[in-house]
């Protein structure tokens, strides 16, 4: 990957504060936390990863490895409370970004999901008010989490009804953040993220976001299919992302608090298929039905209202979705086969 | 306890709906429980009991003194998966009632809470979707998941904010018991109680309701302590609790739905003191701060808006605070030495 893939917004955030500073990313493997991890370094901080490598997940070596020098990689689990004892002392951010996001694997293994989403971050949180009760912690939330939405855009103040297991999860998982900096005063922050695409997402399967498999197929020249049609979505840019966390992480404003992140284009998606197709020059896409087990956990359109973090930290997406579509099918075209 | 104390509201809820019908209650040596399970043999309902008589926990044999030869008991603990297995096949209801209600133990053993309150409730969950996916479920939620209210009364609209673990983890297990009924189809309603008293409740310390120490120092006549004084809040009678189980457990329209319940006294902290002096003809308290570890999870005025449950299900509090303080100080004059 190469800096012309960047669009960054480096005037929100202080760099400063986070030149030289040691910074643990859970999940830095995977797409946010790579994507953000050469951010850091290219910005001067030390960064060191965590990330557990399970293969279903979305840690990939591939992500780093135009960084791999740059940084420390440890593997280990979430799950695992010894090693994140070691682990965050001494750093000055984590940015907490490891977690199960698959809807169908938190249907199907629930206790797995419960023991990541929940009880890691709540082992993480006691680790760090034992050993590192200064740390500033960044933890990536979703939208899921809102479930069906009674209005929209969805703004903060919508009540939480998420549709499932790891929906629920992950609601746990941001409050005890958000009640380990209210109670322990650790400095935490929750950023409630949308569907984020980009170089490095996981294009394996769906479980990260239909868009993988949508754009895996357009590279690989094989119709996909569309769901249903008309839902409304946003998506981010994951550039737009990374300026996200680090304005979170480096404005005191932020503490303990929880921002919703958002799109500035909303499209349906026939229209991002349409588009997706534009962009790549060619490609095919059929229209289904929704297949009925989906049925019941279908949230209809949903986008987000991002006022609230544009307000406070002066955050905004940047990356419009036809150029933010080019360069990620421009990267899945060179590097599709590590990512398979 | 004789049936003098009861004031049933039977007038809301199908009796026939519970007559003969196998009901299994979790907690059922609680508080609540306990009052639940003689009201449901005196309707002629076969009841079951399981608790796992922790000794911190609110299970207590003497609850069920009266009714011991009518109800079955089985001493197992939600956390033991293969007994509930067992137990809920082939019974009409849950009420799924036990749980860790303590905000201190909840922050000092997070993991037990986090045990307790998510991951049992998930396989209680799992057991009825594998062997019993037609038993209807009645889970006991708190209004402590709203946290610091933004207005008042708090309605079911008000956003949850959680103030300590064990309200993170009870709203997880409210969640999930209305995921499971919107996916799988297992008809569920949550309850969301506010501080209950009445004969049976929990007087050996603070862990269920300041109430129950207050209580037992006037029995004892030893002055007890009001922190702060002037916060607004609402109780309600035990027997009123159980007619919203009952009502909930017996109406369609409250499947997949959550409910507030509440109070028709709003009353200061000292002015319920003040009530209770009264109540039992002497008895002092002294008026103190705050204590400073306390102070970050206080959340002021509450009080909760029954009007959703009072609509849609005919359900409103019954006994005025006067009344059910006597009653509940006559039961411990009586049975004090059963419940130290």
């Amino acid at each position: 990957m190469v800096s012309a893939f960047h669009s960054w917004n480096t005037m929100i955030y202080d760099v400063d504060r986070l030149r030289s500073k040691k910074i643990l990313i859970s999940g830095g493997l995977g797409f946010i936390g790579s994507n953000l991890a050469r951010r850091l370094v290219d910005l001067g901080s030390v960064v060191s990863i965590v990330d557990s490598l399970i293969p279903e997940y979305g840690g990939n070596l591939t992500n780093i490895v135009d960084i791999q020098d740059r940084v420390k990689v440890n593997v280990s689990d979430v799950r695992d409370e010894h090693s994140f004892k070691y682990l965050i002392q001494g750093q000055d951010y984590l940015f907490n970004l490891a977690g199960q996001t698959s809807h169908l694997d938190s249907m199907r293994s629930p206790y797995i999901d419960l023991d990541i989403n929940c009880r890691a971050q709540l082992s993480i949180l006691e680790s760090c008010r034992h050993y590192n009760p200064d740390i500033r912690i960044i933890f990536t939330s979703t939208r899921q989490i809102y479930g069906k939405p009674d209005y929209l855009p969805v703004d903060e103040n919508h009540l939480l009804r998420p549709v499932d297991v790891n929906g629920i999860n992950k609601m746990a998982g941001e409050w005890y953040h958000i009640l380990y900096n209210n109670v322990y005063g650790i400095p935490a922050v929750a950023l409630r993220l949308i569907n984020t695409y980009g170089p490095g997402m996981r294009i394996k399967d769906a479980r990260q976001t239909f868009l993988g498999t949508w754009i895996r197929n357009l590279v690989e020249g094989i119709p996909f299919e569309v769901w249903g049609g008309d839902q409304l979505r946003d998506y981010n840019y994951i550039d737009d992302v990374v300026d996200a966390l680090l304005v979170a992480a480096t404005s005191d404003q932020a503490t303990g608090k929880v921002f919703n992140l958002g799109g500035h284009e909303i499209i349906s998606l026939k229209d991002t298929a349409q588009l997706l197709v534009q962009v790549n020059g060619s490609g095919e896409y059929t229209l289904c039905e929704f297949p009925a087990d989906r049925r019941k956990i279908d949230i209809g359109d949903y986008y987000s209202d991002y006022s609230l973090i544009h307000r406070v930290l002066g955050w905004h997406p940047y990356t419009c979705l036809a150029v933010g579509f080019r360069k990620t099918i421009d990267f899945y075209r060179k590097n599709i086969n590590q990512y398979l």
